[in-house]
């Protein structure tokens, strides 16, 4: 399964990528997280502490040392996802570990002024496209907010996306917008979540809002999320029950077919 | 005053960067807003209905309309705005009007692969650097979610931004980010406010992250913001005084010259 998770700016598509990457991992599945988001923070929603995440090498700045040192043209072609197109190979080259999950960080812009973040979109698109998958294994990308990388079709390689919604006026245009241009890309396979829900209204306001897509399922809003962000610590750390119950509920529902 | 509001997806700059555009048209003061978040949703903020939002013709499509027109290279030179290089012309020419505020979007990407958004912002560049203002007169940006809009260095031409920040660490990460990437674009004018606060502990944790750094006000957390969004109503709508005065403090500080 190749999965992207896209939603509007703060309606918790990092909290969502780690959860499930997580889940998978404890699993005992191959999992490969993706974080596409030029304002990285997949690997802070993992509970990789700040030391260790500055240890990260993007692959932006991977493939620019490898482009040095090969003269090949990696920015072009992805030439170098096409030498090693299985899940295991990358992970072993260039991913980094953390609980059960392999983590490939896009990696932010490096220089103001600097120039569009579309090389790095390329090379993306590259990786997601070429890459072989076993049965069990899943690639789960966390997308840069908004829709700009639609723009980009930098998902057009995946077979799945999720889109996280909250109990919002804008988030629910972000939405609609992402289904139009998801469309346009080709991208069939779109299932919903509800976020930050305090009720039964919230519900209602979101599900009348796409009458005919496939909620996975709806997540209460609950202060554990913030204060895990706030406190560094992983999605899943000291998460209740009943929370953790939902997100599984997600992760199952994600596996029946549309 | 060239004011650009930036922060992580979700930590509330388009909620304050209508705040700040409608108090200032409040007082009477000649205010271009610019909403340049290619996932727009700052005429929502400001309480423009679902129907009338849907007249806002982009300014990337208008300059295409020129371009095909008049055969200039609007995306290169921007010479749509140099053409008209005050506010009072661009907002006649271009901009929708709404509480006495002028609004320029940026537009969306159109079409899912259609590429990136850099020559919008070629142009929005173009719109900020050349743009002359009065004395009284405000342009207000809500920048994109995250950090690649520096990368592209949108916010070269404005001469104050400000950060918003939720107490999350991640929202301080990109606040870092974006601190680093402003400096290098030579932006030297930046106050931070926090936002969805809930209390003396979440202060604490944003105010020891950044104690460099000049903070114009705290907004507490609370359920009107939400709600306004959900209900398709004004950020100011029925805010109740104490949250109002809030925002006026923060308008008041952002006066002060560092």
């Amino acid at each position: 399964m190749k999965l992207a998770i896209s939603g509007k700016g703060g309606a918790g598509k990092s909290t969502l990528a780690a959860a499930i990457v997580l889940l998978m991992a404890r699993r005992g599945r191959e999992v490969l997280a993706v974080d596409a988001d030029p304002d990285a923070n997949l690997a802070a929603a993992l509970g990789i502490p700040a030391a260790e995440q500055e240890k990260i090498i993007p692959i932006s700045r991977q493939a620019a040392l490898i482009e040095e040192r090969t003269g090949a043209e990696v920015w072009q072609y992805g030439q170098i996802f096409k030498l090693n197109p299985k899940v295991s190979d990358i992970a072993e080259s260039f991913a980094y570990h953390h609980q059960g999950v392999a983590l490939l960080v896009l990696g932010a812009v490096g220089r103001g002024g600097g120039g569009c973040a579309c090389p790095e979109n390329v090379l993306m698109r590259a990786l997601v496209t070429d890459l072989i998958l076993y049965k069990d294994d899943a690639l789960v990308m966390d997308m840069e907010a908004g829709v700009e990388h639609l723009g980009r079709a930098t998902a057009s390689g995946v077979d799945r996306m999720i889109i996280i919604i909250e109990p919002g006026q804008r988030a629910i245009d972000s939405t609609r917008r992402i289904l139009r241009l998801s469309h346009d890309i080709g991208l069939q396979d779109i299932r919903l979540v509800a976020n930050k829900v305090t009720g039964p209204e919230d519900e209602r306001f979101i599900r009348d809002a796409f009458p005919e897509n496939k909620f996975l399922g709806i997540i209460p809003y609950r202060e554990e999320f913030r204060r895990a962000d706030r406190d560094g610590r992983s999605v899943l750390d000291g998460l209740p029950g009943d929370l953790l119950r939902c997100l599984e509920d997600i992760l199952k529902n994600l596996e029946v077919p549309l």
